[in-house]
C-alpha cells in the first residue's frame, strides 16, 4: 500500500510526508537506543484528523506512534515496527485559561514553556518542569515530572481530564473539571503514563497553581553524597514543605560549571526551594539549615536575588545538556530508580561507587525529596564493551530498588529502555496491564513494543 | 447449592454464617436503599481465604460484595443479588508502620480512627477523615475525602499500593513504596474507587503525615451562603494553603447545636483549619479573615485552644447524625455534587432555594474548598411523593452539575444510587469502563449491580 497517498486522501497534502530528513527525526529520541525509521509522519490539525488516522491504521493493522518532541529517554516514540508516527506540533493552542478555577485546557502539542509563559500574565504557573522542554502530551503520557513533584505532585496528579482517541477512532474525555470525583472508574489515572499505547490524546485539561507570594532558594554543600541525602530525608520526613530539593553530586557540579559558567563549589549539594508567604518561608528555610547542619552540611548559602536563582535553576535544568555537550560523540544512559526515603541513602552511595569503579564518565543527581534520582551515564552505544557495563549498572540499581519495594521508574517511564524489567517489579499484575493493552487496542497498533516486550 | 454447607468446607465453621441478625446487618447501608439480603456472610482472616471464597465464586458464578463497615451513602454494600456478602472485620490488624518512609500497611478492615490512635504514637496521622468511621478497604474502594482533601488530597492520593485477589482468585499488587513511578499502567488508581467491582482488597499501604508543628482553627460568619462560599472561594484561589474549609449552612448550624449543645450562631459559616509553623499560619489565618471581611464576614473567631478546636470537629463531624437524630424514623438522601470553584456560589445557592421550596428539611454544607457539597435530605423511604420530591433535588443538582464540567459524586461514590448519571457524566468512556470490568470479571460476580446499571 502506498502509505503516504493513502494518508493525503485523508489529510490534506502538506500534513503528509515521507521526506528523509523528517522521518529521521522520528526515527529517533534524546537518548542511547537505536533509531528505526517510521514509513511516514503525519502533523494533524484537530481531533478529526487524528480520529481518521486512526481508523485508516486500525483498519488496515498499521502501527501509530505519537510524537511530541521526541525528548523521552527510553526510546518510547522510535518507532520499532514502521507506520505512522503522528507529531502533534500544529495542534499547539492553549484554548482556555480559567484562572480562577486554577484551570487551563491545551492541545497536547502546546510546550510547558510556552504555557507557562502565557500563564505569567495571570499570575499563575504550571508545576512540572521536566529538564527538557517536553510537549503536555508527551509529559501526560509518560507521566512525567521534575524538581517541584515533591510539593505539587507528578503529571498524573495535575491531569484533570483527557481527550482521547481510542485505537478504533471512538473518543472520549476521562474526566471533568472538577477538583475530585467518586464517579466511575479512574481513566484519567489510566491514560496519564500509558505512553501512546491506549489511546492518543488530542486535549487536556491540567491544573495550574498560582506564583507563590514568596519564594527563596538555597545551596547546601555536603562533604559526602550520604550526608547530603540524610539531610534531604530528614528534612521531608519532618514535613517541612519544600518547593524543591535536588541532589547534584560533585561531579555533576563540576559539569554544571564547566558549560554554564558558574563557579558552584564542587561538591555534592543540594538545590533548595521554599514557596509561600515570607515569614512562614524564613523559618522553614531556618529549620531546614538546622537539619542540614546536623546531618554535616559546610556551608548553606541563601538566593535570595531572582535573577541569581533562577540561574541556579537553569544550571539545574541543563545538566543533561552539560554532559552531551561535555562528551561529544557519546550518547546518554539514564537510570531513574525510585526508592523509599530510608532506603535512599543506600542507594545512592551504592550508585556513586558503581559508576566510580565502571570507568564510565557520568553524574548522580536527582528529585530526591521524592526518592528518586538519575545516573547519567555517558557512552557510545557502537562500543559493546561500554553498552554492556552501563547496562549492568542500569541493571543492579533497578535490581536493588525492585528489593526495597521501589520501582524502575520514577518518572521516564518505560519505552523499550525498561520493558526488561516489567515482570520483575509487577509480577501477576503485569498480565493485568497487558490484558487492559488487549481489550483496548486488540490489534496492537498503539505504540507496538513499548512497555511490554 | 447449600451456600453454608460448601463455604464452611473452604473456611472454618465459625468464619461462615447465614444467621438471620447477621444477614440484615450486611442487607443495608446508612442510607434510604432499599434493603436487600445476601445469602450469607464470611469472615476471611486473610489474603487465602479470600482468594478461596473468590475462586469458588467464581466457579459457580455466585456473587459476592466486599463489605467494610457498611457506612457509604449509595446502597454499595447492598447485595440486590444476594450471594456472599465478605465482611472485613476479622482482617484489622495494621501491619508495619515505617515512620521515616511516611508509609503504613494495613489490612482493609483497619478502621481510620484505629490507625490514628495507632499513628499518633509516632507524631504521624492519616488524612482522610469521611465523617463515619470507616475502614480503610471501604474508603479506598470508594475514594473517599473528607474535610481535609484540599490540603492533602483525597483517597486516591494517599493509596501506594494494593494487594488485590482478582475475580478468578489471581492476587496482585498494583503499586509499590516508592513515592512516585512511571512504570507501567496505574493500577493503583484504577482500583481505587472501583466499589468492589473489580477485585477485593487485602492489603492496603498508605500515605501517612506528620503531626503538623502548629494547628489553628476559625469559625467565620456571613449573613448568606453566597458570602460563605465567595470568602471560601477567594481564599482557594490566591492559594491560601488551608488544611480544611468547611461551609455549614444556618440550618446545619442549628441541628449541630441541637444535637451537640454547642452554641455556634445561627449563620451560615466557615470551618476552617490551617496547618504548618507558626510564623506562617498567622500570616495565612490573616489573609484569609481580610478576604472573609471582603466577602461580607460579620464575625472571624480564632480557635487556639485544642479542646475548642476538637470540638468544632467533632461538631462538624457528627452533623449528619445530627440530622437522622433530629429526625427518628426518616432516612437520608445525600447529595454530593463537585463543580469548579467559579461555579460553586451559583450551585449552592440553588441547592439551599430549591431545598426550602420543597418542603423536605435539610442541610447544605460540604468541602467547598473542593469545590464539593452536600445536601442532606431528610427522608421517608415508605412515602412515594417524599421520595419524589427528593429524587427530584438530587437531579436537578446532578444536571446543574453536569452541564458546568462537574460531576454527580465528589467523594461518596456511584454504588446503584448514582449509576443512572454515569452515561450523562461519562458519555462513550462509560463503554470503556464496562470493558475494563467485563475483562477482569467476565462472569460478573463481583459487587454486581453497582456502577453500571
Ligand atoms: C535533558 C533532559 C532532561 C529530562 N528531564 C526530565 C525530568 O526531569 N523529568 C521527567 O519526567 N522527564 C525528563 N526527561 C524526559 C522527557 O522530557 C519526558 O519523558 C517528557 O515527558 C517527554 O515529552 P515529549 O513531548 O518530548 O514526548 P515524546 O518524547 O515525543 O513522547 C513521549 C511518549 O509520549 C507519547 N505521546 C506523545 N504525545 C502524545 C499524545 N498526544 N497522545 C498520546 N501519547 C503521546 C509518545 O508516543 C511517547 O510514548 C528529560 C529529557 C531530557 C532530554
Ligand atoms: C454520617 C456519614 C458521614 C459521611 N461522610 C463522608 C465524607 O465526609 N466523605 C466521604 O467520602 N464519605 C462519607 N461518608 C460515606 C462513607 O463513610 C464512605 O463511603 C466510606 O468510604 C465507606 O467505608 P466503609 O468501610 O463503611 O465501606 P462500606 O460501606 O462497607 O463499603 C463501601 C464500598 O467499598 C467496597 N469495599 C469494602 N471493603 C472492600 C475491600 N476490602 N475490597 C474491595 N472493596 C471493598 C464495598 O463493596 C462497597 O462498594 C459518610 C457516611 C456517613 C454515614
Amino acid at each position: 500500500m502506498d502509505l503516504v497517498r493513502e494518508l493525503r486522501g485523508i489529510l490534506s497534502e502538506e500534513q503528509v510526508t515521507n521526506n528523509p530528513t523528517v522521518l529521521e527525526q522520528h526515527g529517533k529520541d534524546e537518548s542511547y537506543h537505536t533509531p528505526s525509521l517510521p514509513d511516514v509522519v503525519v502533523f494533524p490539525k484537530d481531533r478529526y484528523d487524528v480520529i481518521n488516522i486512526l481508523k485508516f491504521a486500525n483498519n488496515y493493522k498499521i502501527p501509530v506512534t505519537p510524537f511530541g518532541l521526541g525528548s523521552s529517554l527510553e526510546g518510547h516514540v522510535i518507532p520499532y515496527q514502521g507506520g505512522i508516527s503522528i507529531d502533534f506540533q500544529l495542534m499547539n493552542k492553549i484554548l482556555e485559561v480559567r484562572p480562577n478555577d486554577l484551570l487551563v485546557r491545551v492541545q497536547p502539542g502546546v510546550t510547558r514553556s510556552q504555557l507557562n509563559k502565557e500563564l505569567k500574565k495571570y499570575g499563575l504557573f504550571f508545576s512540572v518542569d521536566p529538564g527538557a522542554d517536553a510537549t503536555l502530551g508527551g509529559m501526560a503520557a509518560t507521566n512525567a515530572s521534575g524538581t517541584t513533584a515533591v510539593r505539587y505532585g507528578v503529571m498524573r496528579d495535575q491531569v484533570r481530564d483527557l481527550e482521547v482517541v481510542l485505537a478504533d477512532g471512538r473518543i472520549i474525555h476521562t474526566g471533568g473539571l472538577a477538583a475530585k470525583s467518586s464517579s466511575g472508574y479512574h481513566l484519567t489515572g489510566l491514560f496519564v503514563g500509558s505512553e501512546g499505547t491506549l489511546g492518543v490524546f488530542t486535549e487536556l485539561t491540567l491544573r495550574v497553581y498560582g506564583i507563590p507570594e514568596a519564594i527563596m532558594a538555597a545551596r547546601a554543600n555536603f562533604p559526602s553524597v550520604k550526608n547530603a541525602v540524610d539531610a534531604a530525608v530528614a528534612i521531608i520526613s519532618v514535613g517541612i514543605p519544600v518547593a524543591r530539593i535536588e541532589l547534584v553530586d560533585a561531579r555533576s557540579i563540576r559539569q554544571v560549571n564547566l558549560h554554564s559558567k558558574t563557579d558552584f563549589p564542587e561538591t555534592p549539594t543540594l538545590f533548595l526551594e521554599f514557596h509561600g508567604n515570607e515569614d512562614g518561608l524564613k523559618k522553614d528555610m531556618e529549620s531546614a539549615r538546622e537539619l542540614a547542619m546536623e546531618n554535616g552540611c559546610r556551608g548553606f548559602e541563601f538566593e535570595t536575588d531572582s535573577k541569581r536563582r533562577a540561574q541556579l535553576w537553569e544550571a539545574r535544568h541543563h545538566l543533561a545538556y552539560a554532559f552531551l555537550h561535555g562528551y561529544p560523540g557519546k550518547k546518554m544512559m539514564t537510570t531513574d530508580i525510585c526508592v523509599p526515603l530510608t532506603e535512599l541513602s543506600g542507594a545512592v552511595e551504592r550508585a556513586r561507587e558503581t559508576i566510580d569503579q565502571s570507568g564510565i564518565h557520568g553524574g548522580v543527581l536527582g528529585h530526591i525529596g521524592d526518592g528518586n534520582f538519575h545516573t547519567l551515564l555517558m557512552i557510545d552505544p557502537n562500543d559493546p564493551e561500554e553498552m554492556q557495563i552501563a547496562e549492568q549498572i542500569n541493571a543492579s540499581l533497578v535490581e536493588y530498588a525492585l528489593s526495597r519495594g521501589g520501582t524502575c521508574s520514577g518518572e521516564h517511564g518505560v519505552g523499550v529502555g525498561k520493558a526488561k524489567y516489567q515482570r520483575k517489579e509487577h509480577g501477576e499484575a503485569l498480565d493485568v496491564m497487558l490484558s487492559l493493552k488487549q481489550t483496548l487496542d486488540p490489534n496492537g497498533i498503539l505504540n507496538p513494543g513499548k512497555i511490554f516486550r
